[in-house]
């Protein structure tokens, strides 16, 4: 005899909106406090992850809803640390507004100057990005040294992005390099989503970015 | 007067050696026994997302390492459930063995068969998946239709994957298709390593497969 196949929900948006609802209801129970705009945020963050730290550990400085969702309707350039971020992003939405995804992890220039320079490629990657726009929206998910060389161009050089999601996940630097990015984008006044403590990831950063598209866009889930 | 860049190591390979040891010492911490094969894979999920919820939540089913190794160095085709999935696998390290990696999620094919049928892409990419190749590796690390996909074509049409790596994230059908998923990976002795519960996603089923990976090409860490 075989084993029975589960009785699923098929349709995709019956899925998306009832993990929401399952979140939405979670997060009632837990008693967080979470301003609406933000939610969005939080509830896409959690089901990327299935984990309700997320309803803890985020941290939104400087209005960044307002400024990502005009950044989205504006057209501005995004930049991830990985392409695994970029390849979770739902770019066919930011068509209409002209907008794209770019990550330079790869660029041969980039792996070239970072070997040279005894650094991580991800540093590299963003200063590529900081020559090319003048206020990109940054995604970073996964590389610390990353969103740290973010963070100085903003202190040394301002350099000022339209906002910066800062969600590195990991052991060694991680912790540190989220505390520096929270003070220099509260003392620059640069908008920023950022993910205290160890946690965050590729699929976290892209569901973040997602979240705000989403909302630019006008879609409801 | 501004705000101290914090100290960081800044080799990539020093990070992820300093990350491997603190993962390690805190798994010592909390006493979990894990089989010695299958902690590389343990490490990456957690390094991947920084929750050690890994420790305890990964199933492994018929010797599922040596079975992915044999997979990886006969350059056995992987195939995703997510362009994001395949994005995060290590795919330099599978040329030498003439390995790939494919995620048939964007084909237009796919998408207008889905519609057709009122059921998700994630769902036809593995029967097209199951088509195209004899005993692929599977990444699944965000639909659990995907998941239920595999396991009734298992079941039910003789498909014999060389792995199954089931990690969808989520709140609605992924309990139960990891559940169905691992009975039949028992029944029909299909390896199979699979997150019991709500947690996965794209990143950590990257990170599970690039375990594997990093394993047969003997790479140290």
């Amino acid at each position: 005899m075989g084993e029975s196949i589960p009785e699923i929900v098929r349709d995709p948006a019956a899925i998306e909106r009832r993990s929401m609802e399952i979140i939405g209801d979670e997060l009632a129970r837990m008693k967080k406090e979470i301003p609406t705009e933000n939610l969005p945020v939080v509830k896409r963050a959690i089901h990327a992850s299935a984990d309700f730290d997320y309803a803890e550990n985020l941290c939104f400085l400087n209005t960044p809803m307002e400024a990502g969702k005009g950044a989205v309707k504006a057209g501005i350039p995004i930049v991830t640390d990985t392409n695994m971020a970029k390849a979770g992003i739902h770019v066919s939405s930011l068509t209409p507004y002209g907008g794209s995804v770019s990550c330079f992890m790869a660029d041969p220039g980039v792996a070239a100057i970072a070997n040279e320079k005894g650094t991580t490629r991800a540093e590299i990657a963003m200063e590529k990005a900081a020559r090319n726009f003048r206020a990109p929206v940054l995604v970073i998910g996964n590389a610390p040294t990353a969103l740290i060389s973010v963070a100085r161009m903003i202190e040394e050089g301002g350099f000022a992005p339209s906002l910066v999601i800062g969600v590195p996940v990991g052991f060694v630097n991680v912790e540190e390099s989220k505390e520096y990015a929270a003070k220099v984008c509260r003392k620059f006044s640069i908008p920023a989503i950022i993910a205290m403590g160890r946690k965050g990831g590729s699929s976290v950063a892209a569901a973040i970015m997602n979240a705000i598209i989403y909302e630019a866009a006008g879609r409801k889930i």
